[in-house]
């Protein structure tokens, strides 16, 4: 009996690997091998046409090749499937495989559009993969979780139909954490999702599968969600872009979820993309929908064009950009200070300002933030695991036999132990008013603080922040820590989109003296960048902040940034 | 030291008294006058003009007026001001009176017309008059509590910087109930409001001192808070028009308030005045400002120009609504009944459809949000009765013991006792996440079926819902007992405006048979309606509401229904 969960998990992982065709399987590379980014390529399983639409890495010409019937959707949703499948054997970064569904509904598109002549939606024909949390009706959406193993969905979730109704192609899912509480991506049903730039280093979390899969070049856009980063955390430490929307822009309903019910720090759904076209393709196309009409939560809010055209930050021409070296509490490890640099360079020399941000009540934010995620003394995910009797995960180290064995599902949690963001702390709901009042005086603050820049710089207000994502590259599984640099814009309901700017340099990003630490995490993070050697190949990407419910500024603003980084670095 | 509480709330109102200038003092009418109505105009006090522009009825015409310089601010917010002191003297509706800053800040705005030859804003020189929560710098914002009695405000709440903004002058300060979670306006600092068409009535609440002044002409516009019918309940009782917005479509930051920090169901802020173009021009006034620069948790929404010319709604031209006759819980009286046949006649009349609607879900709605409500089990509002030990108010009937002397600040409320929006349980945060989650499967099944209409009706969706206010008229102080047909949007979020139809007509609306009584509320309003004269002269209105974050397009379908409805009676 104590061992029925174990069971229930190895079935399901194993139905999942047999799902996998035949023809499909690669002769895996040997562990040794860390970066394991050209093995589709290498694979020899993919034709030359499949190359060339996998690698495109631009979800914009992408979709006009399938809008204009150039390529069909079947075909492009073949050659992801393909590199899905051939990603999945190297850093087992899926869930759920539906090969034949994902086909027929590419098949219903490029027939609608040989009929009629016209793309059945803005994403036509574009295969998206999805984060193990959007249901879609007849299929599992376990969530890592043995309690929810064989439960298929009744229903689709609200984004899926949204999308399907874009015209776009729902065609994998993608691995998270046990409870989507970690940045990091392990749970007992399908294991590890390890990072393809280095499988020694993680491939971050909650929405770990989507970042692994889409640096694979097997999705050429995935949805992720973020409470505290999960959709920036796995797009940065895999060297790609993704979007944290303000909440309620996009349709979270029928999601399933951990904290079903917690609105005070809601989690949000975003894409991971490749391309920075892909933030906008996915953005406009859900609000084409009218998602509001599906979710009772979404805001009213149609694609903002002007906004995107930033007519409130100077057409994007002269604008002010504050650098916020570091959040005062964990400082930024070597490479992530050379990116900022990088910014800062290619920013000045196009014209635009940059002046130093600090920011205020970084710490205290951070608290109510964990506070409120462990308000229910962790008992929604204990009771999750209770049906099965798996073990409620305490660690994302490898083999600590706590993963294994030590089940919090059984344990009383009066004792409040560490775990998760922070200790379990039960509140009452006159206590959660009260740290939810508190966090509204802070956001006004920050808000002030924003406001208040105007006419110090450009004559407006600053036009975004740029900051880390994370203090370091992508860490060694089980110590990706610190996730407060992404968190902060969870409290404070910001957009923020995450941008690739570089990769570790041996030579350049060599440890720097010891500082005075602030923290334990501080100190942590300092002792863990010892040498660039064990970050070798790891992508470095920052983050770029706006306003609340300013998502289409947001786009406007890292298509330029991210246009002028790189071109800084030819 | 028991009776300090009493000292310190007859000082306050004492000295509320000696700021009315002896020269604008009238002999009051006799008590067995309820229609006061016509007490200003009769005074005497106020000149041919001065009555000409209280009684214009016309935000918009006012507006223009103002702006052209024709009148000065000065001239329109004196003439205001006398006839809400007048107004006082026979409804009892004020709490703060600042006579000299309002007209020092008419004075600056007329000066800058002047110099400039621009008016200042899209509100400029317009008297508000604001609900006792919306804190001026300098000025107390007790809220009817004796322990915030003496505690002047260290800054403007945020709608008071953006009304300054925008161009308007705020002028007086309204009554409320104490605690705000009451349908009638009492509370132990200033006393009872009362209904100006019938002082045996209610004015209603919590707004119900803007209710009372707007009806008297008292204000052009004010403002009030609604989270279970607020601003509606006093907008209905007294004839008037008024908007429930959706959540953070306006800046509530910086007002005081009864449960801090509750965002489950939280309140929100609108207009009431006598005019349809008032809703109007104080959305699009205030949305001109930028709210969401003053209050972190505003809506980046500007105003809707489309929303308004009603695109989504065939340009105005033929809708369809659907008519909620009856919210199953409680049956309405027979001149709401009237109200809801002229309407459906008048806007058939004109060649719009009507359909019937009758909802799901209204009582566990209901109940969800009374727990939300009680979720800290009245302990934020029995804190803040401590401080000055004054009595937590458990009813609003006039002259009942526990009034003045039961009080709830010093007694245990471990025993769960009835009170304000029904009993006191404390829930613990999990619970809490339980019914916020349990809400949003509900507020999703209602979007559902407003959405199935699509297709049955005009091809579109139905525009909007028409409905009561309430089941009654305005009804005997302490007897105003059912707010469900308000509160059901308030936890769906809907916006609803109210605009005037009838008054209670002395032979249409006699009582009809005894129905079978669905529960004790819908037995008691029976009861209560057993002849039309008790309810003399008050006005019956209804509820016009729209899809959340829709206030434009309620706004443009409002004008037209009341307009329709206004024509079908002459």
């Amino acid at each position: 009996m104590p061992d029925d969960w174990r069971i229930v998990a190895a079935t399901k992982k194993a139905a999942q690997t047999a799902l996998i065709p035949k023809e499909w399987t690669i002769t895996p590379p040997p562990a040794e091998r860390t970066n394991v980014l050209g093995v589709p390529h290498e694979s020899g399983l993919l034709s030359a046409k499949e190359l060339e639409i996998t690698e495109l890495r631009n979800v914009d010409a992408l979709l006009r090749k399938l809008a204009s019937g150039e390529w069909t959707s079947v075909e492009v949703t073949t050659a992801f499937l393909k590199r899905a499948i051939i990603a999945q054997q190297v850093v087992n970064c899926l869930t759920e495989i539906f090969i034949d569904k994902a086909v027929a509904w590419a098949e219903s598109l490029d027939k609608q559009l040989k009929e009629t002549g016209k793309p059945v939606g803005p994403l036509h024909g574009l295969p998206i993969s999805l984060k193990d949390q959007f249901c879609i009706e007849g299929l599992d959406c376990c969530m890592g979780y043995v309690s929810w193993v064989n439960k298929p969905s009744k229903k689709n979730a609200a984004l899926v139909d949204v999308l399907l109704s874009a015209g776009a192609v729902p065609f994998i899912r993608t691995n998270i954490p046990q409870t989507l509480m970690w940045p990091e991506s392990y749970n007992v049903v399908f294991g590890r999702t390890v990072n393809p730039a280095n499988r020694t280093l993680t491939c971050g979390g909650s929405s770990g599968g989507e970042g692994a899969l889409v640096a694979m070049d097997g999705s050429p856009l995935g949805v992720g969600t973020d409470i505290g980063g999960s959709v920036r955390i796995p797009a940065g430490l895999n060297g790609l872009f993704g979007l944290r929307p303000s909440f309620n822009r996009f349709p979270y309903q029928g999601a399933v979820n951990s904290g079903y019910g917690q609105e005070s720090v809601p989690s949000v759904l975003g894409p991971i993309t490749s391309s920075v076209s892909g933030l906008m393709a996915f953005t406009k196309g859900v609000l084409s929908q009218e998602p509001w009409l599906y979710d009772p939560l979404c805001i009213r809010k149609p694609w903002d064009e002007e906004g995107y055209q930033l007519q409130e930050h100077g057409e994007g021409k002269k604008m002010c950009f504050a650098i916020m070296w570091d959040d005062g509490i964990v400082k930024p490890t070597p490479p992530v200070k050379r990116a900022l640099d990088i910014a800062k360079v290619a920013l000045e020399a196009a014209g635009h300002e940059v002046i130093d941000w600090k920011g205020i009540h970084h710490e205290e934010l951070r608290d109510i933030v964990i506070a409120i995620f462990n308000a229910d003394g962790g008992d929604n995910c204990a009771d999750v695991c209770k049906i099965s009797g798996e073990p409620l995960l305490q660690t994302m180290v490898p083999e600590a036999p706590t993963q294994q064995d030590q089940s919090m599902a059984s344990k009383d949690l009066e004792d409040e132990p560490e775990g998760l963001f922070g200790s379990y702390k039960r509140l009452s709901a006159y206590e959660l008013w009260k740290l939810q009042w508190r966090k509204r005086a802070l956001q006004k603050d920050y808000l002030d603080l924003w406001v208040g820049t105007k006419g110090k710089t450009t004559g407006r207000k600053i036009d975004g922040i740029i900051m880390p994502m994370a203090p370091y590259p992508a860490p060694p599984h089980g110590k990706n820590i610190y996730v407060g640099y992404t968190m902060l814009w969870n409290i404070l309901d910001n957009p923020a989109a995450i941008f690739p700017v570089t990769t570790v340099d041996q030579t350049l990003d060599v440890p720097v003296e010891k500082h005075e630490f602030r923290c334990k995490e501080d100190q942590l993070v300092y002792e863990m960048y010892t040498s660039p050697e064990l970050f070798k190949d790891a992508p470095i990407t920052l983050q770029l902040v706006g306003m609340k419910l300013e998502e289409e500024a947001v786009i406007g603003m890292t298509e330029i940034v991210s246009k002028l980084v790189a071109e800084y670095k030819k």
